[in-house]
């Protein structure tokens, strides 16, 4: 069993992963990118390379686990968290530890041999979209989990494995992760103080000033962040006020769809198919314990953080929250911006 | 001139380096690795090549900049942050920004080539954690600093440049940083709780279980922390009760420089000459300005974190702080236990 442990200082939970664990000799240097694992579990006809099915964008009258579908949600082969047991919450001196329990699924965009979600089409994004958000309403019912991360790494030094078929992975936690609650935090100061969401006011800002819009349409609109961590970070905002990304209606999803194809598509054709991750940054679910953010739905603003992995991270990044950026994101919008796709 | 600007949200200050700033279009793929440059710019008989020195442990009756020392501190080439100027707090709409005033300096370990601290004496280190110590105490004096970051990047993939010579970096910020508060803030919960320093308990909840447990010598302990974020991550502290790294006496930077030596060279003969990342985590300046650590002497206890790059890091992992580590940190601290060095 995996274990969660809370840091005694900084309150920060890690994953102690004892099932993927790695003997200590193993870890002499970074795992290099070796071949691509051929031929490609996750293309279609070999459904019986994954674990079962958990929810399918499939034709009618093809069955489970079997060709005929456009998407799949599965399993993963190496869990981080194991979804049966009981939490128990312990301590050991002055350490705080649970069991690792928790749901670790995979995202089969696809049926195609696609690498990059910027090379699917509208529909096909929609698609993913939607299972997002199926998954996530579906983990919320149990009542373990306080959180469903969702989150694609693209390409090898962005975190990817060796297979080069478009996926996304979902988490969810009996943790509330404290960059969420710090961001929750955040907003709900701004709300005491201004009496509005400080992402509202933050768009608003965006689209007059423009100097950091990458792209707008319908609904929704892409920036690069005043304080980006990262050369070419981009955010994706509804312009509309929604602490839930679950929300999001048919024709909201397809316009997502569309403003998530273009920015990826410009990142891929502007910086030659770079690596990158994205996170939805969405409400946690909003049950009456977690009492520090009970009115979430005025203060908080669901967005998704795209960060291309273009530098290196230096140390002191890691160990202090402090980073440089050598590009003002003033420039890599104007650069996006320009970028025909 | 480079700009500090502040996460609306997250209160989180990023530099946006102008100064070292390159063109949108030149970030397509991260920089790899490429020839060292050659002759090395670090090495004794090359001081004309580095700015003016700051610091130096020297012989007597030798000229700085010259030949006849044993560690140099000279100005960053590519700083980070400047000097001259005023710090210029202010607005633009919702947004905060203040000018990139600071310090930025790079510690010369040795004038030999040797790439890794691994490979200095006993003491040599000791002379570096002596410049260290000069260094902050002399920006400390100037009253728009609000904290020195010491660290280390060591190897490509943590951060290092092509110049395989011994250094680490001194950064004073006019801000203080996100991380370091959060230290401060935590450690003082457990204090007003239990009127103990958090770091002492740990200290010894350590040397009893011993489980994480990687070395101990007179004065000092390193462990492999119990919510370890990565494999073969390690914490060196002093046993005995300090907030401020600066306090350090003669016997005691020999006995650190000792156990850093160790710990290295571990490190390096273990698993093969991993990159590494330290910091030195001290108590800021303590000026009264700074109310909510004004009892710091207490409740904080500066500590070394010192982490190998052996994973790679998945994107959800920099956007959440919720990190997952393939090593329990018990199998780490057995495992460099029985390095023999």
């Amino acid at each position: 069993m995996p274990e969660l442990r809370k840091d005694p200082v900084l309150g920060r939970w890690v994953i102690i992963a004892t099932e993927r664990a790695r003997r200590p000799d193993q870890f002499s240097g970074a795992a290099q990118e070796g071949p691509a694992e051929n031929p490609c579990p996750f293309c279609e006809g070999r459904e019986s390379q994954t674990p079962p099915e958990i929810y399918a964008a499939r034709s009618i009258n093809t069955v489970p686990n079997s060709p005929g579908w456009e998407l799949r949600v599965v399993p993963s082969v190496a869990p981080f968290l194991k979804i049966e047991g009981e939490i128990d919450r312990r301590g050991k001196g002055l350490y705080d530890m649970m069991n690792g329990i928790g749901a670790h699924e995979v995202v089969i965009e696809t049926k195609q041999h696609i690498a990059n979600m910027a090379d699917l089409s509208d529909e096909q994004i929609e698609k993913v979209i939607t299972a997002y958000i199926s998954r996530i309403t579906d983990l919320e019912k149990d009542i373990r989990f306080k959180y469903v991360l969702v989150f694609k790494n693209y390409g090898w030094t962005a975190g990817a494995g060796r297979v080069k078929h478009a996926r996304s992975q979902l988490i969810a936690t009996p943790v509330n992760l404290k960059r969420v609650k710090e961001e929750l935090v955040g907003a709900r100061k701004y709300y005491e103080y201004h009496e509005r969401c400080v992402f509202c006011d933050l768009i608003k800002q965006e689209m007059e000033s423009k100097d950091r819009l990458i792209l707008e349409i319908d609904g929704f609109i892409a920036i690069s962040p005043f304080a980006a961590r990262f050369p070419f970070e981009i955010w994706i905002f509804p312009k509309k006020h929604s602490c839930d990304f679950t929300s999001l209606d048919l024709s909201m999803r397809i316009n997502l769809a569309k403003i998530i194809k273009q920015v990826l598509s410009k990142l891929k054709k502007g910086l030659n198919d770079p690596p990158y991750n994205y996170i939805i940054h969405t409400a946690p679910f909003r049950r009456p314990e977690v009492g520090y953010w009970k009115s979430i739905d005025n203060d908080y603003h669901w967005h998704i953080e795209i960060t291309p992995r273009l530098t290196r991270v230096a140390g002191f990044e890691w160990g202090t929250g402090f980073y440089i950026n050598p590009l003002p994101p003033e420039n890599a919008a104007q650069f996006l911006r320009e970028v025909q796709v």
